[in-house]
């Protein structure tokens, strides 16, 4: 069988890519057919579609409404192994991926393993606001959301339940306004008449953004337009003024202390750790600076993709959106194979698609080119583009159901606070995981 | 406001209930009115249709399709409040129910707590073979489940690869048949072609019964039917033979020593730690020995329900399953409203409507009076019911979709695995409630 040749060929070279988010999978898929061997590294079994996380984060969607299998994704590719496995170390000098104890040669290595958290330094602040990156993060938020609201209602001091109806939302970008206008329609929509003890339109939402607007990537009209569509929906959006303290209690905002129970983090992002391996120069965030065709300084065989690149273009940074990931690893697929077929490598160049944000119901912003969109139309443009960028037709039809019903109803399907126990069956605890760990073999 | 009023009035009897499974839930619905006021208390903030818990554990539902936010059920029963809390005790000689560090006092109280796994005195086994009785659990068995076929793909050892791809599941009931026959749908068909190193086709499932039979409460033609079944499945069936020894590394059913590193556990129960509180007689399992109201010995204000009851009728047990739990909740909730109007209480007759059991994709069982169904009607008649079961409209659209899409494709729409941090913010931990706690107020 074909499957079978290609595995056993050893000497077809070995592309392994390091995460399976946009980029990963884009890189993937592009190295489709018989010149390399492929393996797919990711610390999760899904490939998870980011841009709608705020929403299983606010209950809107279920998790795997999102989250494709990977293996399921490649499992017609005859050239692609998958592995979930966390990689705990890339051996450059020695061409191999230390994943789950194991070593892994590469030919030719892909590392897209994206952007996680930053605080500024503050790293306990991580325990109290947590930031949305897995899906393990969603569910999380989305249990602190709904835990509040219920921590309320069984709280009888009136100001222990001010600070449990309080959400401070740190970071102005386009996930904390997300995350700000969905809270905004859960309390004074979703959550109307549930309670006995208090009224959920009371609750307060606070959008804190230390720069001076929301929305700071794009065009100082829509930032204005979102400001004004989420004072409207009752949200106090404070601007130009940072977080210096953080704990369970209160949040210090400039020279207010807010008592809140509920803060979650929108700001700061910080390279993997995996991107110090390769021992390169990279900027204050730990992006990588790549050459011209995305590879590494010095190591032509490993290529960066995604947001970890550092890189200008036009004088500007690349952002770090899903259009990079997705242009910047198919351009790396084929730069590999430019190297298998002795061909020249080509400079990538990112082509700017526009970037959109959903304020709320009818409400978003969207800039495409030199056109600027507002209000109805630029909603309904971000649900199209959403809707059309999930994997697998039925994903699809599933979110497209849960939109539609939501619209009708205002409420929202994944009200559901899950706690997972923890798992003592991880492989990588298991007696040969540790023993190959051990033995270094 | 009605509502208010409701709440104000100080004398109208207050009904606690504890717990939202099917017996809660329709204890309270049958206490609409203005006549008491009711507390809802349960540990998790939905309701939960356990019949099909065993498709969430086996990824073909999502946790939103079979979980329903208490608090949105009762939203419009405006004399029913809802408490997201952990009962720690009831005190049945003061008549209050201690929960996240406060008392409540109630003049009727409705317990539904029901059951959890018993281990046969053997509770260090919990951690190696979780049983399936909340949507916690259900993850974490999907998660042992994908996980271990993921394990087995890296896996370098032949011996570990085949311990990782041998599942054993402990009893033979409905939930243990059901768990095996979904197994073997995965390992034949929605995983086919996606692994490298080995042939999921070659997984073992092994199910194990230490009485004569599977399904032992249905007919004995049903039982040999379930059996013939599974077995055409691929499925290893043992009855008569019990499990004595149980680790992450192997199980030991009667002489045998198995390797296996998913084990899980669909045997035994044990009654809800809660019903200890109240001091009465107790079958073996901990079951109440309720009166013929369905109230606790001595204590007419306290109802049990649901599969906390021990009772008998004909001279046979009364089965734990959903139309006991519906049947007698609203029965006792219609006692507390004949106390309440100073009627004589009616004695509780159980109506058996009858019971099934699924096997696979158009294999089932079904018992209906003395009509005996197996094959593709029950399997018809099963969808049907549980379809209809499902609380709100759009949870049975959505299972709809998801069962159609499924039976189409072979797929299941829910491969995610998730890992959910654990929370710090349990407002059970709040200073608050822990303030509460020390000075007993």
């Amino acid at each position: 069988m074909a499957k079978r040749d290609a595995m056993l060929k050893r000497e077809t070279p070995h592309v392994v890519i390091i995460g399976c988010g946009f980029g990963g999978l884009a890189a993937a898929r592009a190295l489709r057919g018989d010149e390399v061997r492929v393996t797919m590294i990711d610390r999760t079994n899904h490939h998870l579609f980011q841009p709608l996380l705020y929403q299983v984060a606010t209950a809107a969607l279920a998790s795997p409404d999102i989250a494709a299998p990977v293996r399921a994704l490649l499992s017609r590719q005859a050239n692609a192994s998958v592995w979930l496995a966390t990689v705990e170390r890339i051996d450059a000098q020695k061409r191999q991926v230390v994943a789950q104890g194991q070593r892994l040669d590469y030919d030719y290595l892909i590392v897209a393993a994206g952007m996680r958290h930053g605080y500024f330094g503050h790293d306990a602040w991580a325990t109290v606001a947590p930031g949305l990156k897995t899906l393990g993060e969603a569910l999380d938020i989305r249990r602190r959301i709904l835990r509040a609201f219920e921590a309320a209602e069984i709280e009888p001091s009136l100001e222990e339940r001010r600070a449990w109806t309080t959400f401070v939302i740190i970071g102005g970008g386009p996930t904390g306004v997300e995350l700000a206008g969905a809270l905004a329609e859960i309390a004074g929509r979703t959550l109307a008449n549930e309670f006995k003890r208090f009224d959920p339109a009371t609750t307060r939402v606070i959008l804190v953004e230390a720069g001076p607007r929301l929305l700071p990537t794009f065009d100082e009209k829509l930032s204005a337009y979102a400001e004004r569509e989420l004072r409207a929906l009752g949200i106090d959006v404070r601007t130009g003024v940072a977080v210096t303290e953080l704990s369970s209690e209160f949040v210090q905002v400039g020279e207010e202390r807010i008592r809140a129970r509920t803060v979650l983090w929108a700001a700061g992002v910080r390279a993997s750790e995996l991107a110090s391996d390769l021992g390169v120069a990279v900027d204050k965030a730990g992006r990588i600076w790549v050459e011209d065709d995305l590879s590494v300084p010095e190591r032509p065989e490993v290529f960066v993709i995604g947001d970890l690149i550092a890189k200008t273009q036009d004088a500007k940074p690349l952002p770090g959106v899903a259009q990079l990931a997705l242009q910047s690893g198919r351009h790396a697929a084929r730069n590999v194979l430019c190297s298998v077929r002795g061909q020249p490598r080509t400079p990538f160049v990112y082509d700017d698609k526009g970037s959109m944000a959903t304020i709320g119901r009818n409400r978003a912003v969207a800039e495409i080119g030199r056109f600027r969109f507002s209000g109805v139309f630029a909603w309904w443009l971000w649900l199209t583009v959403h809707l059309m960028g999930l994997v697998e037709f039925r994903r699809r039809l599933a979110v497209l159901f849960e939109w539609a019903w939501a619209y009708v109803s205002w409420q929202r399907s994944s009200r559901v606070i899950l706690e997972v126990p923890v798992s003592p069956v991880d492989p990588s605890t298991s007696s040969h995981a540790q023993r190959v760990l051990r033995t270094g073999s």
